[in-house]
């Protein structure tokens, strides 16, 4: 008998099937035994008369002398019967169970609970084990979609994906923050972003060029935003006139992205009590310059002054865009050039064509026009105290002719937990990497 | 005036338009000159009275002394008129042209000629310029293609798709091959295959993945085949029944991605005369097991005696496939366990579940069903030398239930290469990385 999935029993009723996955939940009620059992559809239950007996091969196999185990994978034999109280509305009746491997009595934490009640700590401990719960595995169905939403958006807009080395012989970024790999017998790093590859791409003549890709900071920060490991999701762009064009662009690519997303995951974003703001509220995501958002951070706190935009800016500066433009996020551009990498455009007033996007408090992507002028750019590694002579290699693609250009990058482990309201971004990554963690 | 792309021009006819690209040719015939101008969607050509001047300030920017040089960038206006001779059939009259990047005139090499003429070191020493090359860059459009449809096709049978770390802290195929990372105060690896992770999300409960992710080589080899840096397209399905299931799903994949590819590839395959096989090849596609494979071997060698199938016997085997079943491609499975992974389920005959598929003479894909089973992978793990204290996070994996399952990766480089007919898997990647290699 083929397989059926939970999900589909209302196309079965009356008929004898087979379900096959993990046993999720079993409520034994003495002469009637409840089994809900958990697929990658969602979950269905058989109603046993008494325990669920193993076949005795299947007892002798492992689990708990001959008693079904949480956990176990199984295949459910039964016939589909509407019950109101089902999930879904349907049930096995007369079910026979077959083991198809026996799992262990002594789980490390529950999958079948509310996962809010386990730290942090011990979920990330427990991967393994915790993304079986299906609350913890959703985040990452959801971020699946971005990533498709995500290319699908760019691809519509003529933008073509590519992939690039992780493995680069000098830092870019002035050395800090990377981590060194032996490499044979010399060392290279693990790039921080494809920031130099997709400028080359854009002007190898790709023009419209996207990444999703692994970046990796060597940064000792330990915080809910950090991760040193993540899923960078780049753009760049040729023949644009200002930043502004790339502003545009993220709110197009955004605006598709949350509506894909709130109709493919509305259970999801249900589940969490997350939400994706609408097309018309990405439309009005207001565009402040840095010296503005630091006069609007002054005026909230009474008057003392602002040095830097620091994260409980962030916070605050999404509030006043909530308050004041009726959406949870705000362009900060303009960047002062000390705060910004060697690359990036320089305004007359030493200011950059950058900008960051703030959403519900943290920053979720960076960008900017770059700098495409090849006596510029030399002059611009010279003075952040880098050697032109070590870039030989990234400097060809400006000396034979680059056009004007930018992009940025959206952390996805960020996005996934604005949306879904995540206290710590290791929520939204599978096999999380800080300091301390380097496993499971 | 807005931009209008090359490809674009007979939409305009009669129009004044402004096209912005790259100057691919400049052909001076004294009286007119005609100067080609490429962007994305391909090149047209401007035909100016003399040689085109460019303004005061342009020159002063840079260029050869007011003259205009291969490759700057530049905006050409003018009027689209038709012209059988011209590619597209249209061209710009009585053009203007602004300079918007001068190019250095000392190419290192000429982005407008035949790239056969130059050797392989010199297009990768080169790279940011080789690319600009439109045949060498159309591989990576193809690749693109390819990724895209892997995705598509997947998620259409239900797959998800993962992105899992690639930073482990000990190595799971007894850690030869990989390359050392220095994380913060200790040691940890890149990961050679997201092999166990992509079994962990199985086991979680998404049962169907798929991963697009780097994986790492330490291995010196120096061959046309190999690269130490690659893009890895990983498969992992539960609950099959076998290895069968899963060579079954790659031969629907594989029919999918070469229809995709044929039709929005179609040029790109004429310029490098490169065919796919069509969806009933691909169905033909033999499958053999490993002893079978040595017996051909044997045979077409006369009788002499055949260990191993190194790469000679893989382009003999694919020979054999086209001419007894009419498809360059063939399935070789049952390898014996010494030649497998752990991880590999066995046969009774110290043979594995596993499966390699060799196209056009190169091994493309290897995979095979997985042990799921607690106890017998633990024996795996012991006989392979292995310590299975160290690796209790994969383990708890199979401690707690695991379905039957198996997968397959295949390398994106190499199914490019041999679409292709590329010499060099090095050729079908952006940035190679090789043991001397780690620029640009």
């Amino acid at each position: 008998m083929s397989r059926v999935l939970a999900a589909d029993l209302a196309a079965h009723e009356g008929e004898r099937v087979t379900v096959k996955g993990w046993v999720h939940r079993i409520r034994d009620l003495g002469k009637i035994t409840f089994i809900v059992l958990r697929d990658r559809s969602g979950s269905c239950q058989a109603v046993f008369d008494g325990p669920p007996r193993l076949a005795a091969a299947d007892a002798a196999h492992g689990s708990d002398g001959g008693h079904l185990t949480h956990e176990s994978v199984v295949a459910i034999a039964g016939t589909v019967a509407a019950n109101d109280k089902a999930t879904g509305g349907f049930e096995l009746q007369e079910p026979t169970l077959e083991l198809l491997a026996a799992a262990d009595p002594e789980l490390p934490l529950s999958v079948n609970r509310d996962p809010a009640q386990y730290g942090l700590d011990a979920v990330l401990e427990h991967r393994m084990i915790s993304l079986r719960n299906p609350k913890l595995l959703s985040v990452f169905r959801l971020q699946a979609e971005l990533v498709r939403l995500f290319a699908e958006t760019l691809r519509a807009e003529g933008f073509t994906e590519i992939k690039t080395s992780k493995l680069i012989g000098t830092g870019t970024e002035g050395g800090t923050g990377l981590f060194e790999v032996q490499y044979f017998d010399r060392k290279v790093y693990l790039a921080q972003s494809p920031q130099l590859y997709k400028q080359a791409m854009v002007s190898a003549g790709l023009e419209r060029v996207f990444e999703i890709g692994m970046a990796y900071r060597a940064e000792k920060h330990d915080t809910p935003r950090h991760i040193n490991e993540y899923v960078s999701l780049d753009v760049e762009m040729g023949f644009i006139d200002s930043e502004h064009d790339l502003m545009d662009l993220e709110q197009r690519l955004l605006a598709a992205m949350f509506a894909g997303v709130a109709e493919s995951c509305s259970e999801i974003l249900d589940t969490w009590d997350g939400t994706v703001p609408t097309a018309d509220e990405i439309a009005r995501i207001p565009r402040i310059d840095y010296d503005h958002a630091r006069e609007l951070l002054k005026e909230a706190r009474g008057g003392a002054r602002v040095l830097e935009i620091n994260p409980e800016g962030e916070r605050e500066l999404c509030d006043w865009a909530q308050a004041e433009h009726g959406v949870p996020a705000v362009f900060v551009h303009g960047d002062p050039q000390r705060k910004r990498p060697f690359y990036t455009y320089p305004t007359d007033d030493n200011k950059t064509m950058s900008f960051d996007l703030l959403f519900r408090g943290l920053e979720v992507t960076t960008g900017g026009r770059r700098i495409n002028e090849y006596q510029m750019l030399v002059d611009s590694i010279r003075r952040f105290g880098l050697d032109p002579e070590a870039m030989q290699d990234y400097l060809q693609v400006f000396r034979f002719g680059c056009p004007p250009h930018g992009g940025f990058a959206i952390g996805l482990e960020r996005l996934t937990q604005q949306i879904l309201g995540l206290a710590n971004v290791k929520e939204a990554t599978l096999f999380p990497r800080d300091r301390r963690r380097v496993t499971p």
